[in-house]
């Protein structure tokens, strides 16, 4: 039925914000919903209209929204969708539109953990291939369960940011270990799932609960540092070589506005998966992303191609009992696809040959099946590299970049 | 001087808690502060006394007094001194002081991110030698950079929590890949710093600055399920086997109480450090650590023994230009000296033969030397092992816990 809604507000044809997305972000004036090019500031539109829901639209942040859980996210969708359709209402609400393009944007939530998963297949294979030649590329842990690590949540920021190529350790070809900015600076295509409805310590989420709890997706970029990166995982996993900055788009797109996108992944329906693992209705993705490098596209890599569901991944991050809270962000890892126009990722891409250089700007977008033909966009998460510059405590008196290695 | 002074609330000799420590937590009256067996319901106190402080020490939490820096630290600290030992105050703040026993306290922070090192050479060793037999010991990046990684600030857990043995999943000694509760719960004795001062994105905080930004120290226990930890970790670290719980002791001992403790730590004056991990004056910590398990003492691990300090473990986090927030927190990783009665876990202590079993009671504490001849006490963090539960999705309709390997 919504699916045959059309807006007031003006929406042209394969826009990718019809009224069957309303995106949520976070604005100078509080929280504002997507309709075509325009922006609606939903704090204000609920007060004129004298909504119920003007408590939850009004506050600065998501948060409140994001907590009070799938009745409400349905009724406070239910109520956007008649205020932008009801020609009646226009009068009250068509103040309460600006253009798009004008405002400016936040960060849409105070993450609380940040976890990276490593969900595509042909990414796991590729980077395996080049870190371990001659070995396994997939390594024997990862169709059993979807392996992620924790990221650091205070260094996520908004699309727009400048990224600031990072100093850091690494060994280079000669076994010398330098400290310098990255020469292996890559980016990485993923999409991210928040975390509306908490739950409980010792409490697994299990895998068919994943619409009571996650409220929507974004785009991320999960930049890395490729040099510092190899030299200090082991044996406890990527940190500096990622923590410098990670980007997200400003827009959440509601789970509800991606029902025509639901598609099986990899591992829907394998007889091997251990049951906590077992979807009944499966949740990937039909999401098509495009990966630009200075407007030119690098990558198409498809969603429907991972081999986990962010289902899964919220089944397995909880399975130990671990809570999720209000504002977690759990990401995808790399979206590749198995051919290399599909990668995700510059070492992917051009198998190590080329990086990202100072000024370069990386913009990821994507797309996904609405209803009645209409196009679900998740916006774009943009970031230009910045040059690296040296900072006190970098070198000390000495000017001494290099040491002996042992 | 300080340390000449004693105070009017009686404190015995060797008290961990002598006027020179002062720690802090947060009880149901806001903040609090230990003398001897009291604790000063701190705003209260200085609400009645008039103080400038008072608006500080009034909050809810320890946020507002972390963030504001070291001049207020050691102005606050001053005035609680005095308070706690000019006899003619005593009037005025006895009313306010508790029995220390029967305050509930609740966690310390609102943690923002939490990071774990794996600083003591001795440790790493040990489980370079378990985890890679015939191998290398210690990894080649070992001693040129604090290895490190980001763990779950969401599950830190304040000391007293019940700490729920997790269902996970692992392969078997036959092959099997497995869903079921661990077999080889494992406890990690490890120091914890607490974010003061946040930093700025972009700007590291470097080695000598460390007393601008942190504000104390506490105890950590980082529960361990190896089983889980063993199977998930390769190749981005450890997860789940770590995520289902951090316990913390509830008090914070500023770093002003800490002075007489400093001494050098495994890689002071190293030539071969990079200049950025090089201290002026060294931050290790002379801090004598106990852990007992069911009221026997296991292990007496020194943490001067350590090989990285926190000073170097900041410097590092932050040298790509990842900021600090206030309530963030880093912990040493397990602090094991070269004797096995000073390992700091059980699989080192007992070389995988003996792991936790439900019921089983958790305590570390820790003393350092204060001025004087005073002895500082960082309390205890404490911990009872309460057995698996079953949960709905665990096993759903199949009750089918096994699948095969590949």
């Amino acid at each position: 039925v919504v699916a045959a809604l059309s807006s007031w507000p003006p929406v042209e044809p394969g826009s990718p914000f019809p009224i069957a997305n309303l995106p949520y972000a976070v604005s100078t004036d509080g929280i504002v919903v997507a309709v075509g090019d325009h922006a609606l500031v939903a704090g204000a539109a609920a007060e004129a209209l004298g909504s119920p829901h003007a408590g939850l639209l009004g506050q600065a942040t998501l948060a409140d929204l994001l907590a009070a859980g799938p009745q409400t996210w349905a009724a406070v969708r239910h109520d956007l969708t008649r205020w932008l359709s009801d020609p009646a209402l226009r009068p009250s609400v068509e103040p309460h539109l600006v253009p798009r393009d004008g405002v400016p944007l936040s960060l849409p939530l105070a993450i609380g953990d940040y976890v990276d998963f490593y969900a595509s297949e042909h990414h796991a294979r590729r980077l395996g291939a080049m870190l371990r030649p001659g070995g396994e590329a997939l390594l024997p842990n990862w169709r059993h369960l979807p392996v992620g690590y924790h990221g650091r949540s205070g260094t996520v920021v908004v699309s727009g940011t400048a990224v600031r190529r990072p100093w850091g350790q690494w060994r280079d070809a000669d076994g010398k270990i330098v400290f310098a900015p990255t020469r292996r600076l890559d980016l990485e295509v993923e999409v991210g799932f928040v975390v509306g409805v908490p739950s409980t310590l010792g409490q697994p989420v299990p895998v068919d609960e994943f619409e009571r709890h996650v409220f929507g997706i974004c785009l991320v970029n999960d930049w890395s540092a490729r040099d510092i990166q190899a030299w200090e995982a082991q044996p406890l996993g990527p940190f500096l070589g990622k923590s410098f900055a990670t980007s997200v788009s400003p827009w959440v797109v509601p789970l509800a506005a991606l029902m025509q996108a639901r598609v099986p992944v990899g591992s829907s329906g394998g007889d091997e998966l251990l049951p906590y693992l077992r979807e009944r209705e499966p949740w990937g993705l039909d999401l098509a992303l495009e990966l630009r490098v200075n407007g030119e596209v690098l990558a198409r890599p498809a969603y429907r191609s991972m081999h986990w569901s962010p289902a899964q991944m919220l089944a397995h991050m909880t399975a130990n009992g671990a809570l999720v809270r209000t504002g977690d962000l759990f990401a995808s890892g790399t979206v590749s696809g198995p051919e290399l126009d599909e990668a995700g990722s510059l070492i992917e891409r051009f198998g190590g040959d080329r990086y990202l250089a100072d000024g370069d700007e990386v913009v990821i977008s994507a797309l996904a099946p609405g209803p009645g033909g209409t196009t679900i966009g998740l916006g774009e998460v943009r970031g230009v590299v910045a040059a690296a510059v040296e900072h006190p405590g970098h070198a000390r008196a000495e000017d001494h970049h290099q040491s002996k290695s042992p």
